[in-house]
């Protein structure tokens, strides 16, 4: 594909424009094209810090300066950063106030810890907040890997970036179906920890401190048939109140931090 | 107001639906009425069971069977629930598939407890699904109010309740400016402690035993000058992970959960 290197883009109709939109719209796209599209400065600083390949974005003329000195040194590293107005922007973005710089990185592997002893497992967690949630405590706990296994959002949507606030940028990510699941635990020796509503020791009264992957599934249906056949131990979150249940990401969260706060040296 | 019973709503036009539509788009108009709108009927439910007040609701024919039969009960205690057209339940919904069941409630004041000692004090947290997540984890831990200090999301607004998952109708919320915050922390004795990114002692390493209320910002900003003011003590989640911060909602309920941990019998 031909970029028209230095003028604004000014239709929403131009190629690259439209490539943008698949890649904000569609896993299928971001899956085949192995992209996907950040949207503001801080985002795009993570990107940067994190050192992942830029193949391309757009900027428009109100960008604050911390973004444009973003832009100059993308630029300068030979990264092919447009300027376009602001209805480009508009029809670029997946945010309804665009941030005025939005960028297309290339989707890294990134190495897995020789022996992880902290894994989350996402069972069908689809909310995409939830699931950018989710990573992002992970990230902070220190997690060796966050595993998404079938029926997940995908990690690179762009509502899963925003609320990852770039964990998927430094926490390597595994899609799997359950069979190489199970072939993961066993490889790395992980206990596999299932978190339930009702059955099962409070997390906080079991041994966390053992390499292990903790199963947090979706709040729609619990966990799945498949990850129930993997013979993990049963845990529950202890409610003193009245409600029913925690939020997807927040219960995912106690456990890691659970898991973190009987790690620390004392 | 002159409701025409009986005969099913098919404008969007009605007075009442245009009722409903405020009360769903505006802080304002909830106040007001002195009410507010819930749809579903995992919500509605809800509503029941806590027994509050309904005023009115609409309904689709296509509704499930659990939900004609709440339908069926509330119509017998005298609710006025009108069948109303696809089009004019999606003109009166806050999302884009609407559950076919919608509620407008009348707000009502919880009783505090007279000693309450667990408090969670959300300061400009002006996400709505952190606030309802939030206020969701605080009713979960068996809290014993949530005060919502300025720059809050509206507990009531649609997107809070859908979060929420029923922690306001359970939970005594308070909409407090700072200086009623600092004598209701006086009057009940409780010991203020304000989540900060890079201060403080370990939240983990904190006596979360005796009466206490916690400060949580929202992510933009962190504390307020106005909280900072209180004197409150200065607490940290220490991430051993290469990630800025946790989402507000995420800390929140570790601090939440951690004050239950601790004073779990043993």
């Amino acid at each position: 594909m031909h970029y028209n290197n230095g003028e604004m883009i000014t239709s929403t109709q131009n190629a690259r424009v439209q490539h943008i939109r698949a890649l904000q719209s569609r896993a299928k796209e971001r899956r085949e094209a192995g992209s996907f599209v950040v949207e503001g400065v801080r985002l795009a600083e993570e990107v940067q810090a994190a050192q992942w390949p830029v193949r391309q974005g757009f900027y428009t003329a109100d960008l604050d300066a911390r973004g444009m000195q973003l832009v100059s040194e993308l630029q300068e590293a030979g990264v092919d950063l447009e300027e376009v107005t602001e209805s480009v922007m508009a029809a670029s973005s997946d945010t309804k106030t665009p941030a005025g710089l939005l960028l297309e990185v290339a989707r890294q592997p990134l190495p897995l810890a020789a022996a992880p002893n902290l894994v989350m497992i996402l069972d069908r967690v689809n909310d995409p907040g939830n699931v950018g949630t989710l990573l992002r405590s992970a990230a902070a706990a220190g997690a060796h890997a966050a595993i998404l296994a079938p029926g997940c959002a995908d990690p690179f949507a762009p509502k899963v970036l925003r609320s990852g606030m770039g964990a998927q940028l430094r926490l390597p990510l595994l899609e799997l179906e359950w069979e190489p699941i199970r072939n993961f635990l066993a490889e790395h020796k992980l206990h596999a920890l299932l978190a339930e509503a009702n059955i099962g020791k409070a997390f906080d009264e079991v041994d966390l401190t053992r390499p292990l992957a903790f199963i947090v599934g979706g709040e729609a249906h619990g966990p799945s048939a498949a990850a129930r056949t993997l013979g993990a131990e049963p845990i529950q979150i202890r409610m003193p109140g009245q409600i029913e249940s925690l939020n997807a990401a927040t219960a995912g969260s106690l456990l890691l931090f659970e898991a973190v706060r009987q790690r620390r040296p004392r």
